[in-house]
């Protein structure tokens, strides 16, 4: 456990997963940049109040506040007193004036609510990233502020390298980590060190698409003829289908070496045809 | 801008880039976890102070506490009250003892200060993921706490991804963009709206190699015959190296062709040595 330090330390944020379920968020605009927000925001379970005139609704924020009716109060009217902010777990700014935002981080720092201006990056207490989300896998790219649209293109390099089952596969094992803890229960100490190294392990010695295709039966095999027994069984042992993935995993060189191989044989066939002329 | 909305909503956490710079952080215990959470805000700038008595600390935090003296102050005793909170910024417990933590928790909320205890998830304002950093760029991988060790191989995964230019690539963009502040001054409005719209076209006409192996001279290039002539340049335009990579980027193919190529004329060869045996 004694793992080395990493010197890449300093001048960083710090990127958290923050939790918001049955939280109220504020969110101070309905523009586009609002709306942003409010898309943010939907990805958790918190209770959303907009604050704007509807005159500055943008067509996004317009069309979030019809789907999701029973997830975002609207109030038709500017910030007014520092009484908005009463209850408010956090809250965001999204307005075309300066000294509003300004005055609202004032407010929030005092009530340490934590806050985003959007208008005013050096007071703002979290900045937002670049986001991929498959269920229960979320990933962040943050540049710090330096470079938003390379974070874009970070994302579509990051989305191109994930296989797409990663979130099925996350669920799956957070189920058969559920009923490893019906066989195993205890919260810490030894329990605890057992089901991390055994989950370990298996994380070792399974692929992602091996975990994202177990069901209920083979999780049951798993513990059984795994856990009871004091080991990590293999997929293809507890009832996983081997898969085309093992050919197609190397897929690029076998179309090469079949590329190649026609190309042989079209040489081959000019060659003959050259040939037959000849003769 | 009116970009679709993502259906991917609800149950998840709000990923955030929380700002720590001159903030105090303590972290409540000294132990392997503890150390983790040394770690993790080292990366940022924050003032960390690490209360624990010193035969609770383990040998990682030991070297933390060798290698950033002038970063962490360290109080050799227990938690003792509510003063300990004093001036905190964001709480961090990882104690072998779960009254205490449930207390500091109950007393950070009261306070209004952002707590996470490693041994109570259900009652953390916000967790930890992985995390990959190079310089600017920081990245972080959360499951929600459904499955940490499939975290830490997705993470592996991205990292293949990366080229390891993005970071430096991130920081010559900031201050290209800096420099682009100075040519077209203005927060917002006009001027911020023709910034954006060239550095988003100038992102899609370089890759990162490219935007990280400009120099200063380079960038006054890019500004130059770039910006002032209305125009976003290539790289070659402004002094940029062909590299072996334009050629390489396309390996894949180019190989391919070259392994087509040389087989097509393999045939030719071997159908040629056929004829010439024949004659």
């Amino acid at each position: 456990m004694d793992s080395p330090i990493d010197p890449n330390l300093g001048s960083g944020s710090l990127l958290i997963a923050w939790q918001l379920k049955d939280k109220n968020v504020l969110i101070v605009g309905g523009g586009e940049v609002a709306s942003q927000r409010v898309e943010s925001i939907l990805v958790t379970d918190a209770k959303i109040t907009i604050l704007s005139p509807a005159e500055g609704l943008s067509p996004r924020t317009k069309r979030f506040l019809e789907l999701y009716p029973d997830r975002i109060t609207y109030l038709d009217r500017s910030f007014t007193s520092p009484d908005e902010l009463h209850n408010m777990d956090m809250v965001l700014t999204a307005v075309d004036d300066n000294d509003l935002s300004l005055e609202i981080v004032g407010m929030c720092r005092n009530a340490r609510i934590p806050v985003n201006a959007a208008d005013i990056p050096d007071l703002c207490d979290f900045y937002f990233g670049a986001q991929i989300r498959d269920g229960p896998l979320q990933i962040m790219i943050s540049t710090n502020g330096m470079g938003p649209r390379l974070s874009a293109l970070i994302k579509q390099k990051i989305q191109g390298s994930l296989t797409g089952c990663e979130g099925e596969a996350i669920r799956k094992v957070g189920e058969l980590r559920q009923l490893l803890k019906v066989y195993e229960p205890g919260v810490g100490g030894a329990a605890g060190r057992k089901r991390m190294k055994w989950m370990t392990q298996l994380c070792n010695q399974w692929d992602m698409e091996e975990f994202a295709s177990m069901d209920e039966e083979m999780m049951k095999r798993i513990m059984e003829e795994g856990w009871a027994q004091d080991r990590c069984p293999f997929y293809e042992e507890v009832g996983g289908k081997k898969k085309s993935r093992t050919f197609t995993a190397y897929s690029p060189s076998w179309s090469g070496l079949l590329v190649s191989s026609l190309s042989f044989i079209a040489g081959l066939s000019v060659a003959s045809l050259l040939l037959t002329r000849r003769r």
